[in-house]
């Protein structure tokens, strides 16, 4: 791959500073790589959010208006350090309290934890709340070892959005919990990404196969199936969605009438064109098991550099998701007016 | 290239009924390939864009909430027939004149040209006005020559935005000549997407190369220079737009003071990361001469395919088009919060 850059080792700090120009004025750089709003209000219950760099948009770039306060930012495909945490914590922190959203990945929840315990050390109150969104990467009695992938959008887009007007930290915990338990993805990925730092490729797989429910990183998924046609994955991975509603005992079976945020996420390379076709097939599935699509994503938001590959994610609504996903909001990441399609 | 499509003759067909779903009810398909809003007000001066597919999310993806009212979309890479024109026009017309806006490619020119005479035949009135932001595609006494490329979101956005309150065809008319008077890009490539339909590169290019002001289809830019560094082609790449800007007597050169509305585009495969260091080296050059940026959109929004490379477009803003601007707007391919970054 021909990329764009500077030095390779120093693409994760050089991108956060663009980043920060991106927001023109509306955000800083924080520390040695965090990034936060400017005009958090005193008393706000804040939102932080972070991971590992090179995935953009995300996770960096779903600061914003009506979104998350601020990001600690790894290196390219690791997590931010304890530092880099504390840092972030100390900035977004208007005296009420700091949720942490973030998708589960062992280094992750390890500096985030040593970050959260440091911000406690200053009276900072700090509560976690992981992202494990994807139901390929373990069954649903073992959400501890469940990965976070395309997910992540609506959820932070929600938990943004009630951050304006949390009351206190319990409410805000309390919402990112049913945010997150809504909310299921699959994932398949066709080709790889590169890594910056060494033009390598993130992973391995064959010409004529799609690895199903494989991680953004190239974690192993469920299975390594011939190359096919748009309506034949579509149902595929919707029904994976599907069984994992049905088969886990902490929620409802997506069923008749359910409202839902339909999200088609490409890894980077996938176009557009491709999204909007799997949309075409999911959305005829969609239809005929009268789910209602309340709103639809589509877009290269959670990718892994030029990373071939798609993912359908679900979040189911009640009354109070819906009120914070009809609130607008503004990022590098998404954007949206005020309201949802459709309505 | 794997690619999650069906049929690779019906691409274009099946992405537009797929952007008709992602649109969740606010728009539908109308004649062979079409895609209209359903609540455009009566007496609304009405805004039609269009163009080839396989460049998405535009050009079909700015029909949306505050942008164009309808769009006639093309096969993969080719124009729009004439029929879709008509069968476009006929659907956006609420009896006050139908406004063509689309990129300078002489098969669009020419069935978009066939449409309106079509139109003009039933009584509608179609004034058109052509997007031709690319500098390096002619010389400025040569306009009728330049090509469409990025400058055509800013621009669509402005015009869909001053198509909501125009009185009258004659006033949208001169402001979106405003609008595109004040736009110029530079583009770059690194290396080609496929045609869907064969696999095939859409262009060749050396491995070691830059095609610096090579057209999105790659069509012949200024030089073919060697691979570099995101710090050296960002200056490259500015500098051809002030130049632009300096010679065309039909503007004032861009200087101090005045207010720019920002766009780096990717073509598709190049990252999120790639734009936001281009944009942080931009963003230096640009502070270093008082130029003022207003807004700032970074992302891949008019790709071809999976296309490697990148764009940056400046649009100068007076009052009227920042009051535009200012106006929020929802879509597949750019969605804003009222106001602007910075603001």
């Amino acid at each position: 791959m021909k990329k764009l850059v500077n030095d390779p080792l120093k693409v994760a700090d050089e991108l956060v500073e663009g980043l920060v120009e991106a927001y023109n004025g509306e955000c800083q750089l924080v520390g040695s790589r965090s990034i936060v709003k400017n005009d958090i209000p005193d008393n706000k219950v804040a939102l932080l959010i972070g991971g590992g760099s090179g995935h953009e948009p995300i996770y960096h770039g779903l600061v914003g208006r009506n979104l998350a306060d601020g990001a600690a930012c790894g290196d390219i495909f690791a997590a931010p350090t304890p530092d880099i945490v504390l840092e972030a914590t100390q900035a977004v922190d208007k005296g009420n309290g700091v949720l942490f959203l973030y998708g589960n990945y062992a280094g992750d929840v390890m500096n985030f934890d040593i970050g959260a315990e440091e911000a406690e050390d200053e009276d900072i109150d700090v509560r976690t709340v992981l992202i494990w969104d994807d139901v390929c990467s373990a069954p649903p009695t073992q959400k501890d070892d469940r990965r976070g992938i395309g997910g992540l959008v609506p959820i932070v887009k929600l938990v943004g959005a009630a951050s304006q007007s949390a009351g206190s930290l319990d409410e805000l915990e309390a919402f990112a919990k049913k945010a997150v338990l809504q909310t299921r993805s699959v994932g398949v990925s066709m080709a790889p990404g590169s890594i910056p730092a060494t033009g390598k490729p993130t992973f391995d797989l064959d010409e004529d196969k799609i690895g199903l429910g494989m991680g953004i990183h190239g974690e192993q998924g469920v299975a390594e199936i011939p190359m096919t046609t748009a309506d034949e994955l579509t149902p595929m991975m919707l029904d994976l969605v599907f069984k994992d509603f049905d088969e886990d005992t902490e929620v409802d079976a997506l069923k008749e009438g359910d409202e839902i945020v339909f999200f088609v996420n490409s890894l980077g390379a996938t176009t557009m064109m491709e999204c909007l076709i799997c949309l075409r097939k999911a959305k005829e599935i969609l239809n005929e098991r009268g789910i209602q699509v309340y709103d639809v994503i589509v877009g290269p938001l959670v990718t892994c550099q030029e990373m071939a590959g798609i993912s359908f994610s679900v979040t189911r609504l009640d009354d109070e998701l819906k009120a914070a996903w009809d609130l607008p909001c503004q990022s590098n990441c998404y954007s949206k007016m005020e309201g949802h399609y459709g309505g």
